[in-house]
């Protein structure tokens, strides 16, 4: 058997050592590798140190097959990558690439400034570099040998090394091999990871051992990656697609990058209708949500954030009696204010919530966490009461999130019972 | 002169080596460090693998002072922190631990379950190790001995390091000395860490060497950080502190952890004042910026989310003539909106704001990034448009932001000409 190719990261920066900068770039070049199953096997982070840097580069060049460098590649003086690799390729300084002076004068003209001494910098390389290109800094990143291993130096702005990656990834397996894999991304909502776990166990022993099961939480969605490694494993990759879809199809968003907010206008679209929200604990991050999406407006014209009672019967019709009666978080307010909401704004579909974020308000009858949620059409209007514990903040993001998905669910005739409904029915 | 002691950071867990996982532990052990002047000089992340882990413990410790780990306390076979450092401390195994058992039973009788063998395993320890207890969860950590280092294993779950950290800091003081500093965080927003270190420089030569002056960027705000390492020294951390009240006070929002809402919403307490917005491009954000602070009810009943034309006109009464003449995205209208939220809202003082967030609906005279914005109250009322370049959610947060400064500005009568006004002006 052939030994797995080994990658390490070296990521540098002081931000980084005094904690200021919390890492995302790492983690970033990770999950790239893994979609080609190549796997990091260490990560060294130092600061901005001549010789801490060259000692770690040396040390990893050493150990392991490619190391990708993050960082250090500005014009500052702090910036050390070129001139630590340098002095371990061939003892000398970096050395003027023609390539790269180019990218850099262009970048510079394309701004409309003079490339000045500092920017200049950035065109110098080790000796015997090819340069990795920029699409969207001037700083190019640069690839090279050092000992026996592949050494690729990349910039730490992350949308830069973003840009990047493809390229960088693509020079990884040339050079050491792995597979580019096949992996499917799942975005759900309103399962967890311990439940698909159980529900996978239990109920599909002919799960094929090839078919790889992960699981990456991005509040409030989950993403769940099947990934499998080799051409012939795409049939074994379709039929888990499969299963899963039969199992949790109707917590299921799509694939790639796809966001709650994005799929309900898409859905929005394709129907030729338009939606509304009257919020009162989740204070216009329903709104939010919504209108973070581009292109929003063609599905959403206004929402109504109705936090006290009185710009509830003032902005909504809500009836003064009704809120003496229940109490503004109640079904009888919620219908009111969905009601309301549709009739003011001409949407075709709504959603009205009221509940208790907390930390305070909360009663014995009316805990903190308690949330009438009212939705749908004028015809056909839907209620339910749920419960969601947990911070202020998680608390808004949870709510408004089921707001959302109940709204799919009916826009798609899927079971309203979503897990979390479920879960909390038992 | 004494040698700076040196820290270095132990990270293992294989979801930080495939991606899933960001790691943001490692930065609040930097920062708690940081305020006791104790530098980490190398992290190294490694996935939970026996030999890996043990070479890597062992070089550490054999080149820095103090090691802390973090992750591998729990109670699978995959968390190998003990069985580590105990073949490295006396080349055997780790032995129970009667304090981390007691921990371990009383964790479980609280939750009434009976502990079983995964979670005794995590009373094992390495011989001769104290237990650093650990209040939120069942795993302790440990401190022992390793050739001349202090070595202390943390749990990787962020709550229950965030509850230890103070702990595990004041054991590393107590071992290698450092200073229990006096750190002064001053949260700004609208000005730029460039700009501070530039008005410092310039305009402030009598700036005490033993004042350090430290940034940390958390977007929509800047923190600046003061630090000095002794009592002696607090007079001249004073006195830098004003230095920058003098300069930047308009800017400075408070100490400590305040956000942009959460001090409006303090003003507004203080002065008895309700606010409400009127939003067209940020769609909710700034009510949503408002509720997710505790408290809100107080100081904001309700605002109005306007994304087209015609709910500007149903909801807040803007005249279609003016949308016709001027565009939505106009000084006029944004007039008008805010009349209209005042007065149907009967706040003190509002927000009305349109623009053009992108990435589509630009024009040569209004191109992506406009915002017109009103505020105040309806007999003083001020308006300014500005342009804001950057990302869909870059643009959203910013705007928001402004718009929640803006409003601060005039209640504590500051100039409203904030650094990010100046600079467009210019």
């Amino acid at each position: 058997m052939v030994k797995a190719p080994k990658v390490a990261l070296l990521l540098t920066g002081n931000e980084l050592m005094s904690g200021d900068t919390v890492d995302s770039n790492s983690a970033l070049i990770a999950r790239a590798l893994a979609g080609c199953s190549l796997q990091v096997v260490e990560k060294a982070t130092v600061g901005d140190n001549l010789d801490l840097l060259r000692s770690t580069l040396s040390r990893l060049a050493k150990t392991y097959d490619a190391i990708i460098i993050n960082g250090g590649l500005g014009p500052t003086q702090d910036d050390l990558t070129a001139e630590v690799v340098a002095s371990l390729v061939d003892g000398g300084k970096p050395i003027e690439n023609q390539e790269a002076r180019q990218h850099v004068e262009q970048w510079c003209a394309a701004r409309n400034i003079k490339a000045n001494q500092a920017n200049l910098k950035q065109a110098y390389l080790p000796r015997g570099s090819e340069i990795v290109p920029n699409p969207v800094g001037s700083a190019v990143g640069f690839a090279c040998d050092l000992y026996r291993a592949l050494v690729i130096a990349t910039p730490g702005v992350p949308s830069e090394l973003e840009a990047m990656l493809g390229d960088v990834v693509h020079r990884v397996v040339q050079r050491l091999g792995g597979s580019q894999a096949h992996l499917l991304r799942l975005q759900t909502f309103g399962i967890g990871e311990s439940t698909v776990q159980q529900i996978v166990k239990e109920t599909m022993p002919d799960w094929p051992w090839e078919v790889e099961l992960g699981f990456r939480a991005s509040m409030p969605q989950l993403e769940l990656k099947l990934a499998v490694e080799t051409d012939q494993q795409r049939d074994a990759l379709a039929f888990c697609e499969q299963k899963l879809m039969n199992a949790f199809g109707d917590h299921i968003l799509g694939t790639g990058d796809v966001t709650l907010a994005g799929e309900l206008q898409r859905i929005l679209r394709e129907q030729g209708k338009t939606i509304t929200a009257a919020e009162s604990c989740t204070g216009g991050h329903i709104a939010a949500m919504i209108t973070a999406e581009a292109g929003s407006s063609a599905v959403f014209g206004g929402g109504f954030v109705t936090y006290s009672n009185a710009m509830k019967q003032q902005m909504l019709g809500v009836d003064p009696e009704t809120l003496n009666a229940h109490g503004a978080v109640s079904e009888p307010v919620v219908r009111e204010m969905l009601a309301g909401a549709l009739a003011h704004s001409g949407a075709d579909i709504g959603i009205a919530v009221s509940g208790i974020a907390g930390p305070g308000g909360g009663t014995p009858d009316k805990p903190v966490g308690t949330v009438w949620i009212a939705w749908g059409t004028a015809e056909d209007t839907r209620c339910r009461r749920i419960c969601v514990t947990g911070s202020r903040k998680l608390f808004q993001t949870l709510v408004s999130a089921a707001c959302l998905d109940l709204v799919r669910r009916q826009l798609l005739d899927l079971p309203p019972e979503a897990h979390y409904f479920q879960r909390q029915a038992q």
